[in-house]
């Protein structure tokens, strides 16, 4: 945690915090912090800064905080992703959220197992949970958007066209297609596969709807590395 | 599993393997695997090809296998990394290995914990385990090296220097850095600190050696995802 994240609720007065739960744990455990401290904090969805630690006990820490610099900026992204595997989805949340991505949509695919759509890891609360790891771990404080889209086809034949006006459309997806360019100056749509890959009648209705397929080299990449990697690749 | 990877002991003949244990497993409960299949195989350190399934039953798979294409290419570079937490070792052992490099050292820093040198991830088997997972996954067959230091300063003085030389040096830390550069053309060493960074001696030690500290932006990120980023913006 490189930021400690306030929700409103933490909020007792416009410059005062008081935290319980993990975060307090954190503080203690990891942290080992002292009264009088200074710790990086962020307002979830607002602005960064400095709070001091005026008291901590067993079941409360109490800190003055004081917020005057903006978040970093954001990748000018739409993240489509093929739902990955639960324990694999957990990570891709944090991944993309250190990442800056703004916006992550998640679809389905002929290689997406039936099972993994009845994860609770897909409940809001627990998307969020992982967001919010991403954001403290990066220094961010602005929550990505998550959309879920169980079906393929309707999505991609009647949204995805509209998303992808005005963007570099990208599918990743391993085989003979040209490399994936660097350092692109434009909002980017990128379409990731599942394990196992996009099937060839995906990669055509993408295509159709905009995404160009786009590769990465010869070595096929578990889905979180190849996030990163096109990502990293990209801006 | 991308690459079915064999191993000298499991070879019967010249162009004939006998599998069992946790290979002929992943056969049947994830390939979910028929006598007659075709499957991509490669030999540990050698070549790439097909192998044909000619018997499967609960104790052995028997397969006719053909190797005669290359591995792919690894990255000109030598990765120094400060030791991470042992479940991220394990992580980033696979994300290494499966990213194409060929040449791992791991060393100690101000902020690696004393404890993490105790884990039995660090034994050879355990490492070699790992190794295997990220070919596996990436299609390559040829093992990294890795190589434990555990001492900083005598590291970094006497053996860092003439690895260094000739190649393009390189600290990942954040900070007020040039930013780390694009598609480089020349081999690199690349230094990547533990969580909470290189500490300023280190940064300075590590310079003088001849890696010079450039950055990525304003976000932490895990080391995991940091070496993904980093090697796929150099290479």
């Amino acid at each position: 945690m490189n930021l400690l994240l306030l929700e409103d609720g933490d909020f007792i007065a416009a410059d005062r915090v008081l935290l319980s739960g993990r975060r307090l744990k954190h503080l203690i455990d990891v942290h080992r912090a002292e009264v009088g401290d200074s710790l990086r904090v962020g307002r979830l969805n607002g602005l960064m800064g400095s709070g001091q630690l005026l008291r901590l006990d067993a079941e409360h820490a109490e800190l003055s905080v004081q917020l005057d610099q903006p978040p970093p900026s954001k990748l000018p992204l739409t993240l489509l992703l093929a739902l990955p595997r639960p324990k694999m989805l957990r990570r891709v949340l944090q991944t993309v959220s250190s990442m800056g991505v703004p916006r992550v949509i998640f679809l389905n695919s002929y290689r997406v197992e039936k099972s993994f759509w009845q994860t609770p890891f897909l409940e809001p609360a627990a998307i969020r949970e992982q967001l919010i790891l991403g954001l403290e771990q990066a220094r961010d404080t602005v929550l990505p958007e998550v959309i879920i889209e169980k079906r393929f086809k309707p999505f991609v034949e009647d949204h995805l066209p509209s998303i992808a006006t005005g963007t570099l459309g990208l599918t990743g997806h391993p085989g003979d297609y040209t490399l994936c360019p660097r350092a692109v100056e434009q909002p980017v749509t990128l379409a990731i596969g599942p394990e196992g890959g996009w099937i060839p009648y995906e990669v055509e209705k993408l295509q159709h709807a905009g995404l160009q397929p786009v590769q990465l080299g010869e070595r096929i990449l578990r889905v979180e590395t190849a996030v990163t990697a096109l990502l990293s690749r990209l801006f």
